[in-house]
């Protein structure tokens, strides 16, 4: 259960987020097709979980919420070209439960997209230029910062492509692909809001570490809602990852600690992108049966933990409650 | 003919861009396989006309070439990101004479590739911030150019995408996409140049007018060399804009001024992927008979003379001369 306090921040947040893409993406820009497209997943909802991070982290070190918006902003425009391409590159046809960008328009359409939606990235940071409400040394400071979370996100992301086609990965080798691909992301959204919010070096340090083991418990739950929720709630089809052949921790737990007939099952599913949903079902039984799930869910939990001591530093304030609590609820959730 | 001059400057310019892009994109980066399909096309060769324009626009207003490295290799790191993503759009299989790096190294990795060439042109100009050879107002100045310009270059390839699927297209159309893909690179190429060299506004105006109109010519120039040179020359198969359905300046003008017989010669190969070589080549005297690239190379020739009268409120100098030659060089070429 969300309290009403984060539920109500959270809604708030993503309101002052959603009104500044709207002006940076415009749907009144030409060409109109284009724009529509580079609208199509930003209109179709998502948490808005980063950009909450960069608002509360700035709160978190004295900030204002006017001073976190351009770059709450250009991160969730940052996660979703990623995103976008993502899903080309693993041809999920579905996201956030309406078709993909490319089902819709096309591959070709979809990777410029996606590079527009980059470059919008940076002409959202640049807000502050215009606005005159930060130095310029602050604003390349956070320039410097995506930049290089960017390049860490392709590493990252060209890690998940090999995996792909390899038989053992390894526990470690997963969080160094996970820690880039997902949780570098989640930690340059607090610390880019610590930065603007004129945090100091140490404070850029704890909440960025905070974020970062976030951000590794997040993407365990995510693979694990990937096996077990409902495809309604999931807004995309179960076992996506299966067929894929994604390397995630529970496959990696799976295929150490199954007996034959289970890793027969497993493997043969694995990477077959026409694998049917009754075959797919009997692999996350024999899953489930390995133990993967729960033994995936303690390293979540352990890692929040690990992740909330982080906040340790700071005095007790409403703001640090919402950021513990908003933890707690990427790992519970259900969706 | 290109005077030793040029030739001269023009092969030193490439190799302080190189030694930058070395640093940049170095071999030795990890994962490797991902450094090492992103240095593909790099070392490749190409002309490094972009980053020539940028090192002879900084000299122009009187800025050193020092000035002017980071922000030239950014310019090369942009156009190379958008050669990549193009090509796998177009699904081009060959460029500067070897495979497309999605031939090599498939689609998915190629994205990715492109994504990170593009996040380090951002890195390359903050190498200024590094070495403090630049105050953070005008790294900010360059690097919101460099934004609006990828934008820009996007809502071009859009179109172009979507011209391929429209039967008329008006000429005024076609300058109008190319002048959003391809010229509004060589434009910021050259005001880049001259925004880290110091140079006042209008100075800024005119050489980004004189390497607009440029571009404009060089790609009117390219579309015929895709028709006429050797393939050997032009590093890919000769008519692919054809087999692609591409609606150049050649293809707007033949459809308006071909009898029946060459009309219905065009549309048989125009967008038909599996078109033959003996077709595409019959289709390619069609289209000469139509006196369409007549037409097209004085268009060219004409954007030329425009371009180079912009450069005329500079003093006579060595390195406007080298800039004027520059021009005339890429109109003439024979690859």
């Amino acid at each position: 259960m969300v309290s009403q306090l984060l539920s109500e921040q959270l809604k708030e947040s993503a309101n002052q987020v959603n009104a500044l893409l709207n002006k940076i993406v415009g749907v009144e820009l030409e060409p109109s097709f284009l724009y529509q497209a580079s609208r199509h997943l930003i209109d179709a909802g998502g948490k808005r979980a980063r950009p909450f991070l960069t608002l509360k982290s700035c709160e978190l070190v004295g900030g204002s919420l006017e001073d976190a918006l351009p770059v709450a902003a250009a991160i969730e425009l940052l996660h979703t070209f990623t995103l976008i391409h993502d899903d080309i590159m693993d041809s999920d046809l579905k996201r956030r439960g309406i078709p993909s960008v490319h089902v819709k328009w096309g591959v070709p359409l979809a990777i410029t997209v996606g590079d527009l939606l980059f470059a919008k990235v940076y002409e959202s940071v640049l807000q502050y230029t215009k606005s005159n409400q930060l130095e310029p040394v602050k604003i390349l400071e956070a320039i410097d910062l995506i930049t290089q979370t960017t390049i860490t996100i392709c590493e990252g992301q060209a890690l998940d492509v090999m995996f792909e086609n390899m038989k053992a990965i390894s526990e470690d080798e997963y969080l160094k692909m996970i820690g880039k691909k997902t949780a570098s992301l989640l930690k340059t959204s607090a610390q880019a809001g610590a930065i603007v919010g004129g945090g100091s070096e140490s404070q850029i340090k704890s909440i960025g570490d905070f974020a970062f083991y976030t951000g590794l418990a997040f993407q365990i739950v995510d693979d694990i809602l990937g096996l077990t929720a409902d495809e309604k709630d999931l807004g995309k089809p179960v076992g996506s990852d299966i067929r894929e052949g994604k390397r995630t921790l529970i496959i990696i737990h799976a295929l150490k600690n199954s007996n034959n007939d289970q890793k027969n099952q497993i493997l043969a599913t694995l990477g077959n992108s026409d694998a049917s949903s009754k075959k797919i079902k009997a692999t996350i039984e024999a899953i489930k049966r390995t133990r993967s799930i729960e033994y995936s869910m303690n390293k979540a939990r352990s890692l929040s933990i690990k992740a909330k001591k982080r906040l340790s530093t700071f005095p007790d304030s409403q703001v640090k409650d919402l950021l513990l609590e908003f933890n707690d609820y990427l790992v519970k959730r259900k969706r």
